[in-house]
């Protein structure tokens, strides 16, 4: 039997107790966006650690101004061939509320059978700490069958992710010597569906700024003044108007400066999930996709840059009417970026767009909101390979190579800081009401999970081998 | 000497008594607004109706759901020929706070010499107790001299105008026979300036409504919709920068249907008003009129309709951002009308106009807010032409024939409910802060507006005569 065989079965053994393990988890209440629940998340991460020393990790608390981070190493098999990955999950969870829509207790997990397949509902169970721990479990398999792990594997828990991760850019320069890895491997997503896992190549990028448009000095009365004064939501209905053009097209100069079409072996990869345009937008009371011309909707919302008003207030917003000409007006304008887009040419070439069409006695002021650049995947990164067919292996279905219209904030600074790029592979669904009450994990996701990594890290030690 | 020459005598003989008496009235704490005033605004319409008693009308407090109303009559000269006008005024007041910003209090009337000048610093001293007391003194002034009037006088002073006038409607409906004149006379406008008597001729009208545009049922997450998913704000605005052309010219179907240019000795009196666009902009921090081309800034906000967004408000508009597609977005949008525009039709033009825009997937409500007509005079009708002869010869000066940017209810509520044309005739002046601390009155004001309207009075009667 091959080593990957034995940590397998021993992972199949394990099966019950991975389960007992996790609900002590899933018991620990680490909301951490709440003071009141501080002691909570720091026991979740000692939690964490003393489960990893016990595998044989060398594994520690390391304090920040906020959470614990949790840092854990395991040297891997003798000798310096093998690569080093990164794992990266976070211990804490979103709040609770509104509790009188759970069902059961949120911090008491519960296995429920639907339709079959058993469930395990409490918070956190999908996001993140039945993720995360569906490594640990991998870990431990090939440990306790083998005596060690294919690779060099360092662990990093955060315990700040649902409260915007303050901590995190800041521990990762100080620790980025002891943190670098060859590659990241970040569980917090989703499969495909309930049978097809998929690795998410693609992150869209942002650029978002706060415009104002200033006028008069002061509100008018649209009486004394309508008809000679400067309207800036005039002006600034224009600007906004003018960000796209009659195709659906982004009109900033530039714009499109680094988007490359997708390669087509991924877009016809992609023409094969089954995915429904109808569905996806019937669900929110859409018929039609409504960007850019000749796209298919997994283009445009994974592969196709944007630009979206998010806000825009001015003027008397309250009830009834008032005969006011605002001072100002303003919006919020984000941009998702793709490929190479730099984030700060956006920013510069809205600003132009903005400014060239400021009449007299008008001017307008920015506040920039974010400017991450979009993360993309080498889709001939052996890596991605590799794990794929690791996760083709145990699904028995081709792994989907998907991308994701969002961000994962994570992913972007591993790049920046480390150099390193991250493998996005998680076994959550979008049925899951990760943030809502109920949220569930499915036991398939978390004991296919756990196999899966096991043969993530098979392959990658030896696709390293063989290169 | 004249009847005329003997009632300015008797005015000017009374001066002293009737500052003691406006004194009085101004000493009443007669705000609308506040139902902690309520026994004040009984008090100050009580006040009236013994006032004019003892000048010689047939004067009474009319009961409303709100704040009563004084009704008074005078019979006027003997026989048939004298025409017979109705006096607007009203003795309610604006709310006196920001209190400490007060320099002596609101309601303990205060003679000030400034620049040679006497004012009269109190609350309501100019808005609009002092206005309506300029006629109560000049019938008292007549009726001294004379025994008489020499027109027929009805006098209505409402005590709800600061308030929004929730009575006046009905209470015209239930009173039209008693209240219907030839002309009515409206004291609560201002002066051109302090040396230049000035009657307002034409009011704008006004269509409103609040437009909702609505694509998903919900708001959505940019990242996983943003590129696929309408966004409202995208579709409002353009239909907000389709409003006005390039020229500055409102774009609405028919919409300059019954707009017509101001008569040429109209503009040439406004282009001797030595108005200066430049002073009025610059005041507030604007130095371009922005509207329609090749107009001046009186014709601008006088004589030409407009479209304005009084407000707009669509997804996130608090602190920091949010990626958000919004579920709607809304927009206040208000038409200045002139001339004979129908504000029915505009409003339909409007709606119209949004329809045209609405993309798949996307629907429009709306909320009515107001539909008013312009009001006009005829520049021809001969009751303007006495009024501004009287004011010229009391000031020395040309009357100024003028518009007014606002509208002012109730001369639309004359026209439409009583069918009668309204003289907006006041001595106020841009200067008094009405609605504000420390409003004032010129003394000058006072007294030159009383011998005005013994003036007017007496022109209307030689007018009605002689035709």
């Amino acid at each position: 039997m091959s080593p990957l065989q034995t940590a397998l079965e021993k992972i199949d053994a394990n099966s019950d107790a991975a389960v007992d393990r996790l609900f002590e988890l899933l018991r620990i209440e680490s909301i951490s966006t709440d003071p009141a629940f501080k002691e909570s998340c720091t026991k979740a991460g000692q939690w964490l650690v003393d489960e990893l020393n016990t595998i044989g990790f060398d594994a520690s608390l390391r304090p920040t101004p906020g959470h614990p981070m949790v840092v854990a190493h395991h040297p891997g098999p003798e000798g310096a061939t093998a690569p080093h990955v990164l794992f990266y999950g976070h211990y804490d969870v979103q709040p609770v509320d509104p509790l009188e829509l759970w069902d059961t207790p949120p911090f008491e997990p519960t296995v429920k059978e639907v339709e079959g397949a058993k469930r395990i509902y409490a918070r956190g169970s999908s996001d993140d700490k039945g993720q995360l721990m569906t490594f640990v479990e991998a870990c431990r398999g090939w440990i306790e069958a083998t005596g060690s792990l294919p690779c060099r594997v360092t662990i990093l828990f955060e315990g700040e992710e649902e409260s915007g991760s303050p901590s995190l850019e800041p521990f990762l320069a100080a620790a980025a010597e002891e943190l670098r890895a060859d590659i990241a491997l970040v569980c917090d997503t989703n499969m495909w569906d309930a049978q097809t896992p998929a690795i998410t190549t693609a992150l869209r990028g942002m650029a978002s700024d706060e415009v104002t448009i200033h006028a008069a000095s002061r509100d008018l009365h649209s009486g004394y003044y309508g008809g000679a004064a400067q309207n800036p939501i005039h002006v600034l209905s224009r600007i906004l108007a003018d960000l796209h053009d009659d195709t659906g097209a982004v009109t900033l100069d530039g714009f499109y400066d680094g988007v490359e079409d997708v390669p087509d072996d991924i877009r016809q990869s992609w023409d094969k999930l089954g995915f429904s345009a109808k569905d996806f937008l019937g669900e929110v009371g859409l018929s039609m996709p409504s960007g850019e011309a000749n796209r298919t909707v997994l283009e445009q919302t994974w592969a196709r840059p944007t630009a979206e008003v998010n806000g825009v207030t001015g003027g008397y917003t309250g009830e009834g009417f008032k005969t006011v000409i605002a001072a100002q007006a303003s919006a919020k304008v984000s941009f998702r970026l793709v490929g190479t887009q730099d984030p700060d040419r956006v920013a510069a070439a809205f600003r132009k767009h903005v400014e060239e069409r400021l009449p007299e006695d008008c001017r307008a002021s920015f506040i920039p909101h974010g400017r991450n650049p979009a993360t993309q995947l080498d889709y001939n990164m052996p890596q991605l390979k590799q794990a794929a067919q690791a996760l083709t292996d145990e699904w028995e279905t081709d792994a989907a190579i998907i991308a994701g219209g969002g961000s994962i904030p994570i992913v972007g600074n591993f790049k920046r800081q480390l150099g390193m790029d991250s493998l996005l592979i998680g076994y959550a669904l979008s049925s899951d009401a990760i943030h809502s009450p109920n949220e569930k994990y499915e036991m398939k996701s978390f004991q296919k999970g756990a196999r899966s990594w096991a043969r993530v890290l098979s392959a990658l030690a030896e696709g390293s081998v063989s290169d």
